[in-house]
């Protein structure tokens, strides 16, 4: 079979068995196959930690815009993060897909090459799934993680007044990449802006930096899916503090400048209000952990602010 | 707000985070609520069972033929029975859910009652979720479970010449349930007929039976979820043997009888290829277990047989 008569066979054509061997073959693990998957405790005292969260076509991703290695990937990263900001390990992923019958074969199996590379950078594995018909491609993923020791896990609550807020990983990247997407689309996006369009594609998460900043101390972690004030402020609700955010800290790069005056947008707000870049968010007495920045401190004001101003741009990401 | 006003507010108009409340308000628990939920291992020697199945609008429910208690409760029967077939205990779920922006928020509530009802009666929570936006209703449950001790989980194959097959639970009636709904209707069915429509709008599932079975020595399980033939064809090809069924144990009963001359169609088609009742099948060397009942042997022949024969009815359930 020659690639391009490759690329026109069909998932309604070749049907569910032949799906399911498609994905595991592209994400291979050794637990999956039976009615569930079993995992074992690396360490004997251990918490298990869960999450889920689902892509949509159209909403989340767009063909178009996104290959299917990236679509993905993001759906790991989306999940991942959740358990990296418990400062657990992410050890398992489950798939439940539903696609369009005309979906083809070959988009498949990179969407699932994307999710193996991905879980395969954290040591994970794809272990389950589901796989379903509908009009619009579904990618939803549920995520596994290992929280050893006896140390709580990350949670939004735990901020006190005095300590430094913390970041690893871009800030408004993916937003700036969904300004250009719909602007130009991604052929027609400037090559040098290319790093924006692959941060809103398929964003990335370091490997491990959740369970280094619950090593060094950290006190309250989540990631930034939903924009910098909106998930800040779900901490600092939480905790019953303030944050203040440090100007200097956060302010836009030189690619997100660039942008912005392409667009005629002011790139605070993709920095401000902008989700999806899922960096961990944090919060600790002690210094920055490996890999992270410091970019504001917890107050007492229960108010996110920047350089003790209210922000521009608060609005986040909302569903519905 | 009375009741009938209330019935007309969308989850478009109250918007993300109302619908997240009322999703935890219906279906509660404390370990929802932060970027990913924490769950403790009871039995300090034991092992996490992960699974995922999705339940599209128009494909695996209609509103105008289930309630959305029916819904709820329905997703998780589908991945309890598969943490159940593994002989381990469902401690939780979660819950990514694509809505219309049109969808009554009644609705929503009553789904998530539906979801706390059946998480309860395995003494589970509802520990997490994601919202979003779709055209079409999309309910994707994760279910995770407990798997105490060191003896193997019940997979499909370690099924051995000369074992029971046993079953716990009903065979065929969601399959008759569904043909129902289709000539007739939700309000179309004869009454007495119910029993039928409710194994495919709400099959239910016996809590604890998977821990029973694995307790009393059962070699492998899994449920009928594609057909009763499928099913146990999986054990027999993941366990290199034969099943042979026996006829009066699996035939159709005086309800199946019924509707099958009503819609002039064999029953047997039923209970041998209808899926969706989430019965759970094993082998064991031992008597059936507690709740379960013999339906056959496992033979050397490596083919599903009934009574020795080829059976009437092969095809299961197929996504695409």
């Amino acid at each position: 079979m020659n690639p391009s008569s490759h690329l026109e066979v069909t998932v309604g054509e070749i049907g569910e068995k032949a799906v399911i061997a498609e994905i595991v073959g592209a994400a291979p693990s050794t637990r999956n196959g039976d009615d569930a998957a079993v995992l074992s405790h690396a360490s004997p005292n251990s918490r298990t930690v869960a999450t889920t969260d689902m892509l949509i076509e159209g909403r989340h991703f767009r063909r178009d815009w996104s290959t299917p290695e990236e679509v993905g990937k993001k759906a790991i990263t989306a999940n991942f993060a959740d358990i990296e900001a418990m400062g657990a390990r992410p050890i398992s992923a489950l798939l439940a897909l539903a696609a369009p019958p005309d979906l083809p074969v070959e988009f498949l199996r990179r969407l699932a090459m994307g999710i193996d590379e991905s879980v395969s950078e954290f040591a994970a594995e794809l272990v389950g799934g589901d796989v379903t018909q509908s009009e619009r491609l579904v990618v939803s993923v549920a995520a596994i993680g290992e929280l050893g020791g006896n140390r709580p896990a990350l949670t939004l609550d735990r901020a006190r007044a005095g300590q430094k807020v913390v970041a690893n990983g871009l800030i408004g990247h993916s937003a700036a990449g969904y300004a250009l997407l719909e602007r130009f689309g991604r052929a027609g996006v400037p090559e040098h802006l290319d790093p924006l369009v692959e941060a809103h594609c398929a964003p990335t998460l370091s490997a491990g930096r959740g369970v280094v900043a619950r090593s060094a101390g950290v006190t309250s972690m989540t990631d930034n899916s939903d924009g910098l004030v909106v998930d800040l402020g779900a901490i600092a609700r939480a905790s019953q503090v303030g944050i203040d955010l440090e100007k200097d800290a956060i302010a836009p790069g030189p690619l997100l400048i660039e942008a912005g005056e392409l667009l005629d947008v002011d790139p605070w707000s993709w920095v401000l209000s902008g989700g999806e870049d899922h960096t961990l968010l944090a919060t600790t007495s002690g210094p920055a952990p490996s890999g992270f920045r410091t970019i504001g401190k917890v107050t007492r004001s229960r108010e996110v602010t920047v350089a003790g101003e209210k922000p521009a741009h608060v609005t986040g990401w909302e569903s519905f």
